[in-house]
């Protein structure tokens, strides 16, 4: 037998069963708490990831008499929600009297699916505890008080902060109609995105590389400015696992010419929209090619912004240059920054990661959390003013 | 009693005790290693710190019979050696057959004080045990050579990793024939110096600027340029405490009229010198006033390395700005970067940390070490080449 960890012997007011060894055992009741059940519906939302799309990830967990009956999640855009899916693994006995820990309001309204509240309520729980009331317009206390209405317990606010995170981008959206805008940039020590104007300089360690594509996978647009179109090429995928939904492609664009050949406007199975500021030839050729549009309008972030609520992406991803950055900073449009820190110096030559029109005043950020990728950091930080 | 940490009890060899009131107990013996003695030796060294000057700080300890006698450190420059502070505290029969554990190699010249390796070979000790040669070139090997030439068992390199660490300035100055150069800027997520140029911007915490004091007394001088000197006036002085030896303070200018009439050019016990390319009608007033030189000459950084390398300064602290970085980037004399990064984007008008002539090539540097203060980042990397 071992013993790790502290144990206080002297001081456990149990009797110590000493056995004839020598060794001895204890036994310990284990009492869950609503915050662990809740961190139990927590780590079953997470399971959704980036399949929920424009749905919140949910987690749902059933309890009865102490015991965890069943555990469910919203499993992809389009399916069951996460009450229904633990709901649906238990009989008719179990469910009555039964707790539903869900970490997002229930819905009350018939979207993809029929409202979970009338499930609820029909399968006679006998108290719901929520994590965050759901920010959407169309279910936002409704899904609380039907229940109430239906004489069932309802407490909200079960480990709120730690609930918060899974959603952020849709909390953001319905909360302030337009999408979460997070910069991300890697740069060196010297601030400094590339060794010279106009040239391509590699910057962040592989492992960086693999999580800015972990990063992508959880937004439903990126953004890029013509500078980075023309200099770096890239194509924006998420290129480690298949996406159903994958974020569509944006570029910002004096006029489509830049575009013409480029990775982005190639058949692809997703969108690219070329935000352009003036008409151009090449602009009836580049809207042939499947998936490619191009968009006409004096566009600023602030447009961008707004144009993206309308299509109802919850989440932009600014992945530069230089001077897009610029912009969104100046705009005030930064949510979030996601910044990997190479330990090089490029000198006096090289391209700051922020460099255009000034902004009217500075923007904070939180305490960075910091990540280590061998000799990089990633530090992630959110704008103050977004908290 | 209490049990703390991992035990493994049914594993263990040694019988276990139990007591009356089901408590048990294990002795175990403690077995001190060379590597400990030198960590003890290694922490007395560091009482030295700036005290020591130009000095390395060093530390000793003598043991016999497994017990420590004595422990001794560098106090100040000109003081006793590290192991003479140690030898003195015993008696000629403790000396006698003991073991002298020491961070760097006993001192073979006559300097301030006489050599130590007469007085450990003349008081009859039987080993000696060096954490590093001294790079000095009057000590270099001559100090392990006399001890062995007496008889004395010398075995080096003990703790090697960690005492390179105590005297990093003093062993690069010594092993390179220039200063020890660190380059030390405070900046915000998109690297920038200050929210417009011309203009000064208050970027770190309260907890950044005092560690940045904290790294100021270990330096032997300190160099700014024109527009620091112009815009911050800065006082360039270790406001924290009373230093015996304080880092004299350099400024690299066109000429010295924007020195007139700056805290840097009032009386002080602090000599300032004004290293200008140019002479100018103000170098006369200038020079009149106490502890404050006016140094004309072509300077380069190459040149300004040099010259603290005739004057014995072993460590040189850049602190700015953007122009005067970029020369030492440039030049490719930086050892060290300490870079204090606050939660703050100051957007596209913002002053780069690093403008000016280009470098040739990137400098690299290794892993940061991050500390954290309240919502800065401290970052200390040193040079990969200078490894």
């Amino acid at each position: 037998m071992y013993l790790t960890g502290e144990i206080y012997l002297a001081t456990h007011q149990t009797p110590v069963n000493l056995q004839d060894d020598g060794c001895f055992f204890m036994e310990v009741p284990i009492i869950l708490l609503a915050s662990d059940y809740m961190s139990l519906a927590v780590a079953a939302a997470k399971r959704g990831g980036p399949a929920t799309y424009t749905n919140p990830q949910v987690g749902a967990v059933i309890v009865k008499d102490g015991q965890v009956l069943a555990t469910g999640y919203h499993h992809y855009f389009g399916g069951a929600h996460a009450e229904v899916d633990a709901m649906q693994q238990l009989t008719a006995a179990q469910l009555r009297g039964a707790t539903l820990y869900v970490t997002l309001e229930p819905c009350s309204h018939f979207g993809k699916t029929p409202p979970c509240c009338r499930r609820i309520a029909a399968a006679g729980l006998q108290k719901v505890v929520i994590g965050q009331l759901d920010p959407h317009p169309l279910v936002t206390g409704h899904g609380r008080d039907y229940l109430q209405s239906h004489g069932i317990t309802v407490e909200t606010g079960c480990l709120a902060a730690t609930v918060a995170t899974l959603n952020r981008h849709y909390d953001w959206f319905y909360l302030h109609q337009r999408p979460w805008i997070t910069l991300k940039y890697a740069m060196t020590l010297d601030g400094k995105l590339t060794a010279q104007r106009g040239q391509r300089s590699l910057i962040s360690n592989h492992a960086s590389y693999i999580d800015s594509q972990h990063v992508r996978q959880h937004f439903q647009a990126i953004l890029i400015g013509e500078q980075t179109l023309t200099i770096d090429d890239p194509q924006l995928t998420v290129r480690l696992t298949t996406l159903a939904h994958p974020p569509v492609r944006l570029v910002l664009l004096n006029n489509s010419t830049a575009a013409v050949n480029t990775k982005l406007t190639q058949p692809s199975t997703v969108p690219t929209y070329l935000l352009c500021r003036q008409a151009a030839a090449s602009d009836a050729q580049l809207s042939a090619q499947p998936n490619v549009h191009v968009c006409i309008a004096d566009w600023t972030p602030a447009k961008v912004s707004a144009w993206c609520a309308r299509n109802g992406w919850q989440s932009l991803l600014v992945e530069g240059g230089s001077h897009l950055q610029a912009d969104f900073v100046a705009a005030e449009l930064v949510d979030e920054l996601i910044i990997y820190l190479a330990p090089t110096v490029f000198g006096g030559q090289g391209l700051p990661t922020v460099t255009g029109v000034a902004a009217a005043s500075p923007l904070t950020f939180t305490t960075p959390q910091v990540t280590v990728f061998g000799d990089n950091l990633k530090l992630c930080l959110q704008r103050k003013e977004a908290q």
